[in-house]
Order: C-alpha cells, then structure tokens, then sequence
C-alpha cells in the first residue's frame, strides 16, 4: 500500500462524524487480544493504528466533529491514541450492544448539539486508500443525505466474497452534488459462492462495509418508526448522560444494518454512493499480508514489524514481528508467522480463516488470558 | 525415543572414560548459542543434557573415573552440571585446538595416575539408546585396547549419509572378550552419495562417531611417533599443570583422527567393534525430531519442551518451545519450528542443512549476540 497523497480536504458543513471503535478482530490473533482489539493496532506499519487513521480521515471533513463510541474497557487507549479529540466526545459504552445503540447515541448526543447535523458512521478498524477519492465519496453521501435519505457508501466488489453482505444497487438518482447515488434496492446477507460470483457478474451489487451517512434526526426518526423504546431510550441518554447506566442495558442488543437500513431499504428510504477509493477489513492474515510492501531483496514477503528484525531465505507470506525478536523463515512459501511476546502463530496465508478456532483452542487449553 | 532400561554396569578395571565437551551445535541455532551449545542443552527432553547424559552412561563403566574437557568458557556450565564430577577433573582449556589436543591431554594426565589405563574417549553431544549393549561394546573395545590397538567403536550405517566419515573395517580379530572385533583397513572421509551408497551396500563400512578406546600410554606413543612436539607438550603439562598456558597454544591444532586414528589405521594399529546400540549425532532438527516421542493426540509432532504450550492443527514436525511462550502451527507438513526467547526459526524438516546459512545471516545482521 502507497503512502496515502497529501490532501487538503475541505470540511463539510454540518457533517460529524462517528467512529463506532468495536470488535476484537479475532482473525488476527495473536496481534489482536479482547484487551488491544484490531482498531488500536497499527496493522499496515504507517505508525498509525486502524483507529487514529480512521479518525486522520475524518476529522478535516468533519465540519462538526468526531465522536468515538467504543467499550468502557478500551476507553481510556482510544483517548490516549486521539489526544486531539475532547475526551468527552469519546462515548463509553457500559456493555457491549452490537452497532445500533452505539451509533444511535452517538447521533443523538450530536442531535442535540445540531438539529441538522449529518452524520457519517465509519468504522474504526477499516483500511482506505485514497484520500481524495474517499472525500468525494462522502461528500456525495452527504448531499444526499440532506435530502432525508440514509445513504450508504457501497464498495465495488473485486471477488465473489462470501464474508460480506451486499448491496443490491437500484436507478441513478439527481441529487445535485452527488452524480454517483443510486437508489438501494436491498441489503442482502452473507451470499454463498454461486451467488456471490451471480451477483458480481450483474454489476449490481456492493459490498456493504457498513458506512452510513445521515441525517441525526432521520436516523433516529427512522429507528423511533421500527423500535421507538430504544430511540426514546438514547435520546434520553443523549439529553441526561447520567440516565446511561439505568436505560443502556435495555436498549435492543442489534446491528444498525438490521434494526435500521434493511427496513428502511424496504421502504425505500436508502441510496447507495459506489466507492472508487480502496477499501480493506483486514479480516485476517491473509488479507493483512495483501496490504504490507514487499520487504526490499526479498520478493514475495511482507512484514509487519522491523523488517530487519526478519531473516528470510526462499520464503514468501508474511511476518509479523514484535518485541525485538529475531524471525527466520527458510524454505516456506505463502507463510505466515506472527510472533509476539507471549504466542507464536504459524501457519500457511491460505490458513488464515483458521485462527478463530485457534483461538478457541487456546481458551480450551486455559490460557484465556492470551486472548 | 524410550526411556533407558535401568542397567546395572559393571565397572571396568583400569578404564578411564574422557569426555570432550565442544562444538557449538550451530545447526540447532536457535537452541544452541555459542555460551550454550549442544553439549549442555536437554535435547531430548529427559531432564538431563546431552553432557549429564554421556556421563550418566560412561560413570558406571570407568573404574577409573571421568574426565571432562571443555573451553576455558564453558567450564563454569560443566562443573554446574556434573556436581559428582571434582571440578580438578573438568580440565578448561585456554583456547579451542580441535580434538586431538582436548583427548591427548586428558589421557596424559590419567597416564600419570594409572600408567596401565585404558582410555575411552566419547562425544558429549551424542545420544545414545540401549545401555547394556553399549557397556558390552565398550567393554569388548577395552579388551582389544589392551592388545596394544587403537580401538574405534563404529556406527553400523542405517542410510547413506554423507555428513560422516567412515571406516573400511577388515577381517575379524581373535580377542578374548572381543568377539566382535574386526580390523580396521583405514578411515574415509565424508564421502559423496554414490559413494556413500556404495559403503552402504558392501557392507564393509561403519560410521566413524569419534568414539575411540585406547591405552593411554600407547595413545601418547602414537602422538609421539607422527607430532613428538604435541606428545612432549601435552605430558609436560599433565607434569606441570602450571604450564598450561605457556604451552598450549603452540600445540598441533589438529582433530585426532587426522593426527592419529588414521596414520595408526595405515599402520594397521587400528581395531574396530561394531556397535550394536543406537546412535544419534543430532546434527541438525530433523534428527532431533526423529528422537522425540509423538505427542499425546497429535501424530506426527514432536515436541521438545513444553507439549502443553503447542497447538497444533493439521501439523506435523517438530515444535521446541522455552521461555512460556505458547506456539501455534496450522497447516503445515514437516515443519520445525524452534521459539526461543529472543528468536524463532521456522523452515521445514528437510531444509535442516540450512541453519548453518541462517546463522552467517544472523551474524551479518549485526546480530551475533544471538548466535
């Protein structure tokens, strides 16, 4: 991956954004542990975790705002990793409560703030490229959503993957500022492959990497039509904070996807911008090795890491390295080594869906405290 | 490998066991380091190291008693290892000469006690199974040695290799005691594949482990007729203690069996007794794991260290684990993979051969503190 070009964005007038910092990434075991999740890494060696990147990208379109929602646990390193941004605006959740709560109280904290406001969810764990590109992208979704549409941005699918829901992409839409919306037809969940390689070849379909921009105000009015007790619940939060422990336990525990776009696609409530920026989960090694730079002399081999901490001779796949260690691979092509201070993973890239089960056979063993 | 059948040895009248503890081991980096090689390290996973083990077995057999040698360096470790050894007998020598130097001067200094022993000088880093067998051909080669012949104990070929040298053996001895006793027609060094092929077929030929079981006095004697300097040296130190260093240094830096085993073979001095027990150098980690037992529920893996700390799915080869790491290997056939605290090495079974490389890499990283 290229260092991302210099770019000067313009901020978007009443646009917040909200970074919902969740997920252990489970995939990427041992670098991530429940206590250091994948948005607190620096996974692709920019000196930057998932999180601050996130954040970096945001904030100079953010004419309102940032604001983080992440997990009591981890929130005193998100504000130490975002010293920029007001404490404050880094919202502890009690408990964990999947994405619906965690975005919807965000947006009726900034609600209140600004009865107008557009807001712009965007994961904290997520790698983009292409800055430029990105605030195009947002820019539209926003044009848009000032119009009452939630708006999701949609990312062109480069393999029949079968790890994301889609997008099913409908008729342009004139919006002035947003040639490329298109209406939502429907989200669609996790295809298999056959229908994966169908929906590919129609064009048709996005994948859904969960970017919702959209008015405060639309989306909790949209939430009040599906499940009024949860949207009264976070704007009371919103409006008296110390109610958060009394109401937060009984907000319905869901995915915004679920609780609020697909029943707002049905009604016809949603468009889509296709991003043509580039778009990463990271959801495992394999994935992670496609983003490192080849390490110099050494065709064929990433490294997370001191890339002169690694011997390699005929190996290719990808290292990762902490703690000083020295990690020599001989002999091993499309390997991955992850090495860190207390666990060691090896295995082939090919592999890589197979760590959660690792990572259960780690708890199996009664080491939890490595996971 | 089993664990040694409990044997009771006989002590053999006038024989005197010496030990040469050198070598770092450097294709078992990382295990061994040059400040812990080979000899000191349990290799095996028995609770005693490769030196302990040598001893354990040679103790019982040397009516006479033990002498170890070893680097100025390593003597601390020695004597730390072997308690039941009076530190007057781990003889430190001022600076690494090769074997022949090492061997001469410990049978020097037990000519001097016991001008009647028998010297038998055996590999600190070797393993060895099958305990009564090795006590009979110890006590087979002590017979013949007290003919006046330099006695080999050899290494019946399982395979081709082409990493020892080997001995042409001859025409059977007639020895009271020695009913294997065969003559020695001379000694080959390490040959290439045809060749090392064709030894394996004839029939004729037998490993050359260093094992050697000579009058000490008719040792010296040998010395003395091809290096009289290095003869007059060792037994004016073994005289005069105090003039180890100032001798020492000038002393023919040489390997005995290039010094004696093979001029005395020419001469026809030489004597050898097959060995009826098994043999393992350890050279490099496809031997060490061909000596570590199966793990419990995972066939195919070996473990040296801690079994519990290794996870393993769909994985064969060898895993060493130290330092409380917990190590994870996924996928792959074959493989070795060696943690240790400050570096980890993982390259298939079969490209054991190549560690020496990776050590010369290490070293020109900047990094020798590691090898």
């Amino acid at each position: 991956m290229n260092a991302t070009k210099p770019f000067e964005a313009a901020p978007l007038d009443g646009f917040w954004a909200i970074v919902p910092a969740g997920g252990a990434g489970t995939r990427l075991w041992p670098l991530s542990r429940r206590a250091r999740p994948k948005f607190l890494l620096d996974l692709v060696g920019t000196g930057r975790s998932l999180l601050q990147a996130t954040v970096d990208r945001l904030a100079p379109l953010a004419g309102g705002g940032v604001l983080v929602v992440t997990g009591e646990v981890h929130a005193p390193a998100v504000r130490d990793q975002l010293p920029e941004i007001d404490p404050a605006r880094v919202l502890a959740e009690p408990s964990p409560r999947d994405s619906m709560p965690a975005i919807c109280w965000a947006a009726a904290v900034i609600e209140r703030i600004d009865p107008d406001a557009v807001v712009g969810s965007f994961a904290a764990d997520h790698v983009i490229e292409g800055s430029q590109e990105y605030a195009g992208c947002v820019a539209e979704a926003v044009a848009v959503a000032r119009t009452g549409k939630l708006v999701t941005i949609g990312i062109q699918p480069t393999s029949p993957a079968t790890g994301f829901g889609y997008i099913h992409a409908g008729r342009p839409l004139t919006v002035d500022g947003a040639p490329s919306a298109l209406s939502v037809v429907e989200f669609v969940e996790k295809p298999d492959e056959a229908t994966a390689t169908a929906y590919l070849a129609s064009g048709e379909f996005l994948w859904n990497a969960g970017m919702f921009v959209v008015k405060a105000a639309v989306l909790l009015d949209l939430l009040a039509s599906y499940d009024p007790d949860a949207a009264a619940s976070l704007r009371a939060i919103a409006a008296e904070p110390a109610r958060l422990d009394e109401l937060w336990s009984a907000v319905t525990k869901t995915a915004i996807d679920l609780a609020v776009a697909e029943p707002a696609a049905a009604d016809g409530q949603v468009a889509t911008i296709p991003a043509n920026f580039t778009w990463d989960d990271i959801g495992d090694f394999d994935s992670l090795a496609s983003l490192l730079p080849d390490v110099a002399g050494i065709p064929g081999l990433r490294v997370l890491g001191e890339a002169s901490q690694v011997i390699a001779t005929d190996a290719t796949g990808v290292v990762a390295t902490s703690g000083g260690r020295v990690v020599v691979v001989v002999g091993l092509a499309d390997v991955a080594v992850i090495d860190t201070p207390d666990a060691v993973l090896v295995m082939p890239r090919g592999r890589a869906q197979d760590v959660k089960a690792v990572v259960d056979a780690v708890k199996a063993m009664g080491r939890s405290d490595l996971t």
